[in-house]
């Protein structure tokens, strides 16, 4: 039987290699169905390879010019209500988030009261919606399986293990394009460089994060969330080859790491089989070619975001939605040059210092708390 | 409740580290025997401390002394006869056997047969008699937990996992105290360098087996034994920091591997504690004072001892024990200085090329070829 599987983002970056892994693995996996923003170009060739049962794309227009190019039998919907509908049509197994941003909060969690399996590479879900999102999962009895090499890692590193015989996780971090700058030339550092990033493939959204930092911080507050732990328990350290991708130490002492290829088809894959593995198409590690693993100490002065975005979680509540909605308009503003390197961790300082954070109760609630970070940001620069 | 453990060779490195963890965690751990070859100095010393039941001293004129000098409650046994019976005790629940080469064989059977939970760091008994001791373990469904730190941590990666899905397992190794000498300087290197071993505090023997790289050799074989593989799957890295302790690839490209500080106490803990995980007065990791970790190729050319395990565990059978016995012997004579590094591993070839593999049914039949290898050798050399 093969697992059927939607994605949502299916023609950005996690979303291909997503379709790779079905692809190399036909016997195993069938896509039924595909959602996008607007690129219905490639959404197209997608339809004609994988033949879904339904689509989305989110742009209303785009939607209508889709409809008329594909056969008839293959469902188009759009906007939030077809981002819902896709994300939990019956014939699904699996949901894929692999949008970027908020907008995959409220599919996910419709997938989740309708208990389907998560594959969760949209980090910012459990960034904004964490407490609700992972209560929602428990009493629905579902799975949310991470897709984020880093948490994937995590996941792997506790089968079999009891959590609460956990010290401390070690998030690795490849320190990524700018470690080796100085601050000086951070103040001038252009998003093309911070593009450049020095073992991964990835969309511009999490290239810039990764550049600041802020990335490693959205996966602290992630795994938080995910792994159930205290905040004082989860810790960053650097290592540039990203081959070990994070580590569980256990309270004897002992330390269980994943490593791999930075290849984001395996922990795709690895969610999608989840609890099997599948012999597939992965690059594997040449340890013996590898040579050599470093280890640092991240450092925080030179890259603020990441203590930011601890001491979001530490806060808590609605703080953790500030500093992600803040980043989303930064990191945009940044790719337009309207801003500069260290205007990103300044105004979502900012931002923090002008919000007061609550517990929130119910998904609107903190997609108020998000608007509200936006429009506030408009005012301010 | 705690658990009552016996101790074979609990005045050796590794006995005493074991006392050293039922120390640490007396409300979890209780010894109700311990068995030495014969230091009854400090043996007294543990009875003083431990108050076990019964026991075991090998040599029995030492074991007459022992019996004047303690309280007569405690019963005091010696020969084989002893190790088997102390090794089946009612009370008892795990055996750990740390005693050095063959001598563990069959006290080890007689535990299992009787259903015990083996604590296994003597690995003469799986390179020896593998076949049998699993094949005896599955009968009587009994557990053998690795002390070794490599195999404790194969056996903490595949937690969780199905070994159906290991593609590798990937033992790593330090290299020893002459990774970095030439081959010119090895053919007079001396054991006391030998016995300078760069990370782990150990036992002349294992020292000296480390130098060879036959300390490795044996633990291959001791793999394939443990973890059911085949010989193509089992493979030897050198990684001189000894921090990760060995990983397994997984079908699917990913790697699962085990880190800690150069502590035996953690996979004898481990053990021990198992499924269990305690905290423990262990050693922990700084990752970030480590700073970096390398891999290497073993450089079987210089150190011949690798290959030759790997051939007498594909020629299989009887053949593994030849190497075992002939190596315990060279070793001693090395120890003595009456011969030097490389006849290690030329008198082991030549022991191979006199033997004749045949599959064994019983102990008594390796043990045969153990003392005819023991034999053979005197004439020899």
């Amino acid at each position: 039987m093969k697992k059927k599987i939607v994605i949502l983002g299916s023609t950005g970056s996690i979303g291909k290699q997503a379709l790779d892994v079905v692809s190399n693995l036909s016997d195993s996996f069938e896509v039924v169905g595909l959602a996008v923003m607007r690129n219905i170009a490639e959404l197209q060739e997608q339809i004609n390879i994988y033949k879904p049962k339904v689509v989305v794309v989110y742009d209303k227009v785009k939607a209508d010019i889709l409809k008329s190019r594909i056969p008839s039998n293959i469902r188009v919907l759009s906007g939030m209500e077809g981002l819902i509908e896709i994300a939990t049509m019956e014939e699904c197994e699996i949901v894929v988030n692999s949008v970027v941003g908020s907008i995959g909060l409220l599919p996910t969690l419709s997938a989740i009261r309708c208990g389907k399996t998560i594959a969760l590479a949209n980090k910012e879900t459990l960034v904004v919606g964490g407490s609700l999102i992972m209560e929602e999962a428990r009493k629905n009895n579902v799975k949310i399986l991470p897709v984020d090499s880093e948490h994937s890692a995590i996941f792997q590193c506790l089968q079999g293990e009891s959590s609460k015989n956990i010290s401390k996780i070690i998030l690795t971090a490849s320190g990524g394009p700018f470690r080796e700058w100085d601050k000086e030339s951070l103040i001038n550092a252009k998003f093309h460089e911070a593009l450049k990033h020095p073992n991964w493939d990835m969309g511009r959204k999490i290239s810039i994060d990764s550049s600041t930092l802020m990335n490693k911080g959205l996966e602290v507050i992630e795994a938080k969330w995910l792994f159930d732990v205290d905040l004082d328990k989860i810790e960053v350290i650097i290592h540039p080859q990203s081959i070990i991708h994070s580590m569980v130490e256990f309270v004897d002492g002992s330390i269980i790491a994943q490593l791999g290829a930075p290849d984001m088809r395996l922990p795709i894959q690895y969610s999608l089989a989840y609890p099997e593995r599948i012999t597939g198409d992965n690059t594997k590690l040449n340890l013996k070619e590898l040579s050599r693993l470093d280890f640092m100490q991240p450092d925080t002065e030179k890259f603020p975001c990441l203590q930011l975005a601890y001491e979001a979680l530490r806060i808590g509540g609605t703080m953790p939605c500030v500093i992600n909605g803040a980043n989303e308009v930064l990191v945009e503003k940044y790719l337009a040059e309207e801003i500069k390197f260290y205007d990103i961790p300044k105004y979502i300082e900012k931002a923090m210092k002008a919000h007061k954070s609550f517990q929130y109760n119910t998904i609107e609630e903190v997609l108020e708390v998000d608007k509200w970070v936006r429009e506030w940001l408009k005012t301010e620069i």
